[in-house]
């Protein structure tokens, strides 16, 4: 029985460890039963214990940061790729050929129209082959196509949870009417040296940002419209809200003609009952941040509008754990073909 | 002209001092050069000393806290009424035959409709007649009228800051289109023994509330539809958001045919220009909460959707000044034939 | 192998699991290998579903809450007792005749002397015999006590992180210098129906409560006086700050002649060498409470004083966790045999 | 009268008016009657609008930044310099031989002796002339120097809280046994390109910084050991928490052979009955920073310590405020005869 579970063990390694999906990837893989983690990288900071970057991850025993090129890639079995993006396509590129299974959490792979990425990241790709290869994973809809995967693009945190609050209703609604009104916490934004981000510019205030042209936007689209098979352009507005993880998509949408409301929650019920992350609150329960905070849970409200044709659906996550680490080991648990909830029963804290 | 300075000094009393906007009331009657506040009340804290119930209040020589029969109304000229709603509306129709200017602040005298009242407020209101001299005191929006009224009812906080977003745009837009999704800072919840209050509950997370049935969504229809002169529904979903102060109202709106954002923005630009405290941000400014804190300003940003045939708008307002206290200020400036800005000039707090 | 494992599994109770510590204690419990969970009890919410009360905790298949004189307590082979002081001791008198290991977390039977006891908490103690027998379960100090032990009384959370903070110096300071000044988050004062804690009067603030007369301040003298053999006064000024999570003691003492503070480093170094949760942090490292969040990790800092004199000894702990539930488990780890890390593993959340 | 008004208008600049000190600057020249704002200036900012840098100041007719050395300083007649230690010296090295108030809200000359500045801030004071010149202007205890002054060095925020809380104790405490313990919100940081103040690494946690050496601690010897004519060097610890603004410093001292609490409480009532701005509270009233909030006032506690010949004296500021840029108004209404609360009748904000 030990030697089973020898087998199953993968060596693993975060590349971009020193921003918080870095972060959060290494506390992931600490809890997960099949993943012993073997390298830690991070540019600026090679050379430097992992717990001088990130302190509360100090007293674990964790590898030094090193430079990617130093470390020993025939050792690793699976990578976290959390560059920024362009980075991350020119080192993923690199580590294509070598028999890893590459989870990539930047929006390098996400797009699978080039000119659109092009259009919206300002850079041309320069890997067509890999994108066409990738997986884009938002697990609960991405099963099939994850088992055989050797390279996974993990959604953007505002797709995941506006996707996760928008796909079963597709039949149901007018696509043309979704509007979606998104606020993230500020660990969206990256570790950075910004001074837009210091606690005084972000505690006890709130404001949009990028209204009408933020990057997540043609993401939403272009995988609605895949699956609907027509054009969708979604209106999206993404605000900054003072806590550190969190995020809440909440969803306009104009109801078809004979639809329901109780036929959309039949709708969601139906999809996400066998979900072990996704769960639809019962009727009149708002779903609150706070309820999913450090957790791999999405949790979806329905209600009816004050216009008897529109509903309201709210949907609520961890930007850091459902919205990019979480759903990353999830995906790579499916690669593997392991229970897909393996490392992943996080009890959310709260308070 | 020291004579002429007393014949303008009004006598103000606070009913219900020991609520928020009660106190955000103190704090701008204080600074007000015409107003003196000689008569503080609440119920459950009378015979207080007024710092006990609000120490940063303390140290300002204020009268102490009293119930509002043992007022010796005879000597107060002015009331800014900061009870919940039935408890003003019976107060207030005590003192209405008293030669008073009164502010209201509550909800009771809001709503021209008084089935609609009942419907949303869950109780008969017994004042027809006082409802109907009531003037609606958007005070942008309501000079003509407050010159010779003797009863404002000041807007709530989501009403004020949606409709001065959505006012302007009325001949611009598909009236059955607005969605008004809208974050508020927890002081909007008022002073409350309730434990869904408390700090742990609050902070670090998000969430909507009253999904389809807050009862400032009547409120915003009504007067949006007596001044487009149709029925207008609008869809609102509210937020509470961790921070003491301020709110902010996302407005979706799909434009007329033929109508382009830049004469939205247009539009907005005149019929603002000579407010002393709406402002709209020049093309790509997004307002925040925090750059209005304890103002009376309302900061409006105008963009164009994803979808080219939406646009979005954007008002920021403090709950507390422009949202209540701040705008009953302004409305007595202009009850009284004042310089409206008397009093108001607050310079906003950051960080 | 699979009989042996079940017959390790404890059977447990949670009284009192509407407070912030029976929640974290169940949290806990979910994720700890030999511990099932089988009743929850809270006398004002008795019949409702834990997700009604806590939504974070729903979807977990946790047992609905119930009286808790209608738990079988046949079943139960272990409780976390979490309720206030006073319903605490009257329900433990309760369990005590039975085959039930008793962890509670109030301050009942903390204090060694009742009288210190009736003065400090204002009632009389009424269980003399319990209090004899109960073990102080400052896990890292009392081993030997607790293999034992069947009723164990979690030091409370300030205690904790002070006496942690002070004991190894006892042989090196003047111990009546000890001056100890402590900064806790919010979840430490309960959930409670209470204005005073609401955001608003929490948020963006700080300050000292219970000056001169906190509880926890004879908890911390007598057990320091017991180790030191002599009687010690701390001075102790609690200080409430806006976060959750977290306890932070800065404590000032003054070193005796001819020690050094690396003399003093290095007594906590070998004391603490082998503690799985205890960490001395290098020299020049400040520890943070949010770098322990969500964890049962207590890290020291030592630090010399800008008097030559005097040394500073900072250390932090989450309150609800360390400093409450997590100790709790701790130190029923110890009681049967276990490792003492199990189920408490937990990697602190970050941001 | 309108002649005698006009003679006593102080044309004003800000310089470092990026800085938030600056801005607050800024904000109270705006309300001051008597000072009309004609020059900000910010040498990275230099052309840009001021609503630019700190937008809550925008729409208030603010001259643009410019360079200090654009400015026309034949124009102006005082100064607030809100510049970084060294860059502040340098500027008013220039500025000295004008007839200009300088306000240096900077470390720069507030220390007497050169060798401790050079030592604390490593680097050597090029002007010791100037810096003999300087005064100390923590107003209460300096109305005398200031009066005739025209280079004020404004207290350090924390010397700022400490001074005010331990220079009336002076003769009733054993002076080696002052023992501070300070919080701070993060405004006092400043507004600074620095991943290490951004929201995720400050808000929900607290910690140490500076342990032992942080600069403001020579500040406080020096100034107390001038008053009490005898060396004195407290312990000083601050801490980082997560507020906007705000300073508590807790204060534990022992009190002399013979002298009771309540002695120390008469000294305190006696040396500031007459302050304007400095308010000792009732017994059992503890002050919270948030009852300050954006004020000039400083509220003092005074509380039996548990050890029965200590005591704990408690003070809260705003930083930004009484902390900074309100002393510094403060003090040049003492420089210029006027009443010293012109402009300083700043009612607190709260929530």
């Amino acid at each position: 029985m030990v030697g089973v579970r020898i087998m199953t063990i993968l060596k693993t390694a975060v590349l971009g460890a020193s921003g918080y999906t870095g972060a959060e990837s290494v506390r992931l893989i600490l809890g997960h039963p099949n993943l012993d983690l073997v390298a830690l990288t991070a540019h600026r900071h090679a050379g430097k214990a992992y717990g001088e970057v990130y302190p509360h991850l100090a007293h674990q025993g964790l590898p030094d940061l090193q430079n990617w090129q130093d470390v020993n890639w025939d050792k690793i079995d699976a990578v976290f790729a959390c560059l920024p993006h362009g980075a991350s396509e020119e080192t993923i590129a690199e580590l294509a050929n070598k028999d890893i299974k590459i989870i990539d959490l930047s929006a390098d792979f996400r797009l699978r129209n080039a000119q659109v990425y092009q259009k919206t990241y300002g850079r041309k790709h320069t890997s067509p082959k890999l994108l066409e290869s990738a997986v884009y994973g938002l697990t609960e809809y991405a099963r099939g196509e994850l088992k055989s995967a050797s390279l996974v693009a993990c959604p953007g945190c505002y797709p995941t949870a506006s996707l996760l609050a928008i796909l079963p209703s597709l039949d149901l609604i007018k696509t043309e009417s979704i509007i979606i009104d998104a606020k993230s916490g500020v660990s969206g934004a990256g570790r950075k040296e910004n001074s837009a981000l210091i606690y005084p510019e972000i505690a006890e205030g709130a404001h949009a940002y990028a209204v009408g042209n933020h990057r997540h936007g043609p993401e939403i689209d272009e995988k609605l419209s895949a699956i609907a098979g027509q054009n969708i352009t979604v209106s999206f507005t993404p605000h900054l809200i003072p806590m550190n993880r969190g995020m809440i998509a909440t969803v306009n949408v104009e109801l078809n003609e004979g639809v329901a409301v109780k036929d959309l929650r039949s709708a969601y019920e139906k999809r996400y009952q066998n979900e072990a992350f996704v769960h639809v609150e019962a009727e009149g329960v708002v779903p609150h941040t706070r309820h999913v905070r450090a957790s791999n849970q999405c949790r979806i409200g329905i209600f009816a509008g004050r216009n008897p044709r529109r509903a309201v659906i709210i949907s609520v996550i961890d930007n850091l754990t459902k919205g990019s680490s979480g759903q990353a080991v999830q995906n790579l648990n499916v690669m593997m073909g392991w229970d897909e909830t393996l490392g992943l029963n996080l009890v959310p804290i709260f308070p």
